[in-house]
């Protein structure tokens, strides 16, 4: 299967956040091509900062993996990680990183040190391989209707 | 309580992941002189890569008082938190971190943007303060016996 694919998986685990009014983030591991885990932000729902999509869908795959590491799965996201996001990613070793739409508030590029061309610093195991911009559209769409709804 | 109380009762909790083979870093949640919570790094007993010591204190926390921010909080660690972990604090605007030993690895300040001055940017809540250096020899005396156990 395709990035598209994938992501448009993790799009209905974002529409699932929308609709217990959380922010809309969904993830997906995906492993040698078959669906390992799965997550949507659940940060009101769990009181728990850091129950951000990915780490509910990394945790996931851990556990389904019997191991902290990830070398050969591919995690979707629909928006750019955060922070926490990022360095859990890093510990995680994945394979491949694939995200949709920017973040320019909360996304990580915002706080690591650039390279000298001020592209974000690799921070990712050095196999790790990043992709994103997948359906940006529809990744931002969903984020931006989420809080006009709020406002 | 002063910080020596409270980092020494964060080594007790470095101490019991050291005895059980995990890398050893304790954390602790203070809340109003309180302990709130407290977390050692189990990365290897649950195979989670996500499993540190911040993020099993913090998660703890907020399940305990019910709210996914800690303005009230401190966090004692016996070392400096990771990206990740310093993402997650950022998220839980703590009122105060306070670290052990420095961490020139795998520590935050190695990828986090700097300012003019070359120290690090500061991502956590606008209103976290930051303490370090509280018993920083012990702090870096468990993780190295521990690595030199390992060589």
């Amino acid at each position: 299967m395709n990035d598209e694919y994938y992501m448009k998986m993790a799009l209905r685990e974002a529409q699932k956040a929308y609709d217990i009014g959380e922010v809309p983030v969904g993830a997906i591991v995906v492993w040698n091509d078959k669906v390992l885990a799965r997550g949507h932000n659940q940060v009101e729902l769990l009181k728990d900062a850091t129950a951000h999509a990915e780490m509910i869908a990394l945790t996931a795959a851990f556990s389904e993996l019997g191991s902290k590491y990830l070398p050969e799965g591919t995690l979707y996201v629909t928006v750019e990680p955060c922070l926490m996001c990022c360095g859990a990613l890093h510990w995680s070793k994945i394979g491949r990183i694939v995200y949709g739409a920017r973040d320019d508030k909360n996304g990580y590029r915002r706080y690591v040190k650039e390279n000298g061309d001020h592209s974000p610093m690799h921070v990712f195991h050095p196999k790790t391989k990043l992709n994103f911009g997948i359906l940006a559209e529809e990744c931002s769409q969903l984020m931006k209707d989420f809080f006009r709804e709020r406002r």
